[in-house]
């Protein structure tokens, strides 16, 4: 291993958050800085792949299930073609990265390298949907993405080129492209509480903060250990503007023609950034068994009389769990100690990991170590694979509990500006406020303690439940509130 | 389905080959060609893209199995970093598509989107790598290049932008890195051969065309119907040029510090081109059951009152097929005859077709119905999964041979430049002659019926079976002839 993984986390996640962060993704060999001369581009290592492809390997079986097909589209888009979104949004003027140089040839036209592919998609979409018969049609791609924007580089969170996977689909009525839009909200919401042990609030964005053209956005946010919020993906109900513009209309069943309700969502890498900042501590990082690329660490613990029947030993249960279809990783290495391979393994983010001595062998037992609290667990030999199942899920109720009880704890109401500004500078987290949808409202806010408006809730979201506003006054003005306003800062 | 499917093919695979491969591939829905003004680029279409998922699977789980872990790297890469690759490449000097402009800033220095990695990743590893136990390192990287040629577009074999897999690995010794090249060049063999229905022939390239700095290119070639050999996959050893340049090293278990020796590997989705023009004929495509999205179809054949029945019994088969894993499609469209059906599924590729009427009902019985060349099997109703995979295999094998019966056919000695050309001129496919190495011995075969060496044997290649050049003179000059040299057209 390289140097710098032989140390461990020297910044601190509660007083020193960003500086911690980039030392956990470094030090756990997840990414590194780009090139000189290419700021705000990463790298990403094999340890912080494997979980995008987990990720991937999740949301892709879900969107497959429900009748998503992958596709690819190409990387580069004319600025004809995005200039199109002009007919939908209005000062549409992207940040993008040009190619202006073909080989040895200007190009006649620059070609943008994709922020996002609508511009490219729905010129196909239009051209492969003809009738009724032919909706809904539903196609994803999982790519790369360029939006030049120069803002300090945050791996996962922050970066020039990002992965991500955008879904794009046509239907018929609203009704179904409107239930499209909230499917995949669900999916993105499964993957975050069932996959990433992160609980999120759904939502959508306010009017002024909508995915430009469309007609509804809706969000699942999650709530970061240092009080900011992360908008965790997006799934849009755009409405009919895309498809007018871009000429997406099917002959229905009476032979008439009619114009298509299309939709977008998208997830991006900065799942990562959320999974990484949400449950890794001043160890290294934590990840929950769903996620890590090694689920058990086996660390054998000997002296020279007493390695043989060790080694044996751990084999023997590495071998089980292997074949029970656990990632397992036997750390025999004869180069290191016990503590230096706990280390290495906390810093790594192993969930769990098994120690085994002479007494473990003697008495036919195994010590399970819990990597998010060190809780340290006897049991029998016998029956291996169960235990440790039954360890994965106590781990990830412990991961999941935790960040469910920072989100619980940070919502919080107000019902004006002075209780909104204290309350977001001195706890974080989310303050709901009574609002009258006014953008004016929203702007002091920002300027005096950087929130927004991260979401409002929306009919049938979980957010919904209490609607503070009935009869009150927006907590900024004097007009009647509309909505409640979920205000908080954000990455 | 849009208005193009409904028609036939119309070109024939004998006499016009190129227009009826791009028919099939816009018919059978597998890509279109890229908007106006985007000459060279293809959109991958769901079916064409659940091939490449076919292949991605396939050879990824190989890779994995074998110690290689996937990683992401930056598409950009910076104009003085590819020139360092002048260390290795004298005159190198890249076909690519340039990025000059960031937003609304020019760049201070232009950005190549990626025509391979070696130039980016060789920095990382040169980083990554310390000591002789950080080897071998192998990463792996999916993701689309781009190469600024200014060809006429053939979708998969020739585009400007194309999917791939590009592996760079670093090893202690010339025998593991040769290993690994093997390794990695039996992979591409067994996805040919045995996912693809696709023989090939293994050898390495002349040292005139090697990948630029590379010691060794070793390739593996398909021949498709019309003669002309594919380059379906190649798998490099570097030597120690690119360690060299890119500061590769390590210290070995004396401490010495030593000089890496490198591979790198790729299959791109010209691995799809040849799959379809092999296989497939003027009914369209064909596919076989590894790589179909649809192994089998369903198609009940009805009046009135035998509906219910046949739909019942129809649907109760397709049941046990998916139960068993089978991807079975059951055709209940009831504005559709069988007729059009069948000649829907054949255009699309599905492999087996299985017709059930009520006679079928009745007796208990199935028609299955072979797509590549239209054999009809009758069995029984009962243990269906077990017919249909015995079917299965039956087809696998019927596109094997046909292709191997081809390879066999061409493959043609020569000992004299008339030879040559009249073999090449008449038949096409591969000519075997005595060759001395010089570049110059190919040229005038090369002129004169554009066909070039595309491979020699390498020791232990399956070519290399029967040397044909000891004591023998090169069949272009007088020279002794030091390798055979396998003339052919190529894509
Ligand atoms: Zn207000
Ligand atoms: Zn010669």
């Amino acid at each position: 291993m390289s140097d710098d993984q032989e140390l461990g986390i020297t910044e601190s996640k509660e007083h020193s958050t960003g500086e911690w962060y980039a030392e956990v993704v470094q030090k756990a060999g997840l990414a590194n800085y780009g090139p000189e001369g290419m700021s705000g581009f990463i790298v990403t290592r094999p340890r912080g792949y494997a979980l995008w492809e987990t990720i991937q390997n999740e949301l892709d079986a879900r969107f497959k299930s429900t009748g998503v097909q992958n596709a690819y589209f190409p990387m580069l888009i004319p600025e004809s073609y995005l200039e199109r979104e002009k007919d939908v949004v209005e000062g549409f003027d992207p940040e993008v990265a040009w190619v202006t140089q073909g080989g040895y040839e200007e190009l006649e036209e620059r070609l943008a390298v994709r922020p996002t592919s609508e511009s490219i998609i729905a010129p196909y979409l239009s051209q492969w949907i003809r009738s009724y018969r032919d909706l809904p049609m539903r196609v994803n791609q999982w790519c790369s993405v360029i939006r030049w924007e120069a803002t300090e580089t945050k791996p996962f969170f922050r970066t020039k080129e990002f992965l991500w996977q955008e879904g794009h689909t046509a239907h018929a009525s609203e009704d179904d492209a409107w239930a499209e839009t909230t499917t995949r909200l669900d999916q993105y919401e499964e993957l975050y509480e069932d996959v990433l042990a992160i609980p999120i609030l759904r939502g959508k964005k306010p009017e002024h903060d909508k995915f430009p053209g469309a007609d509804t956005t809706t969000t699942v946010e999650a709530l970061m250990p240092d009080g900011k919020s992360v908008q965790g993906a997006t799934s849009h109900y755009l409405g009919q503007s895309f498809a007018e513009a871009f000429d997406i209309t099917f002959t229905d069943e009476d032979e008439d023609e009619r114009v298509a309700h299309t939709t977008s969502w998208g997830l991006s890498w900065r799942a990562l950034g959320a999974l990484i900042m949400t449950h890794s501590d001043d160890q290294g990082l934590v990840l929950p068994p769903t996620m890590a690329p090694e689920q058990v660490v086996i660390v054998p613990i000997w002296q020279e009389e007493t390695k043989d029947d060790v080694l044996e030993y751990a084999e023997g249960i590495a071998a089980d769990l292997e074949a029970a279809g656990v990632r397992v990783e036997l750390d025999d290495r004869d180069e290191h100690n016990p503590g230096f391979k706990f280390n290495e393994w906390e810093l790594k983010g192993v969930p769990l990991r098994i120690e085994i001595g002479p007494n473990e062998v003697d008495e036919g037992t195994v010590t399970l170590v819990h990597r998010p609290d060190g809780e340290s667990v006897g049991a029998d030999r016998e029956g291996i694979v169960d235990t440790v199942h039954d360890n994965f899920d106590e781990v990830y109720a412990k991961l999941y509990a935790a960040a469910e009880e920072n989100l619980t704890e940070n919502v919080r109401e107000a019902s004006d500006r002075a209780s909104i500004l204290g309350t977001i500078g001195q706890h974080g987290g989310y303050v709901k406020a009574p609002w009258c949808g006014d953008e004016d409202c929203e702007a002091t806010i920002k300027e005096q303690v950087a929130a927004e408006i991260v979401l409002v809730p929306f009919e049938g979201s979980e957010s919904d439940t209490e609607p503070i506003h009935d009869g009150e006054t927006c907590a900024l003005c004097d007009a009647d509130a509309v909505e409640t306003a979920y205000f908080a800062r954000s990455y």
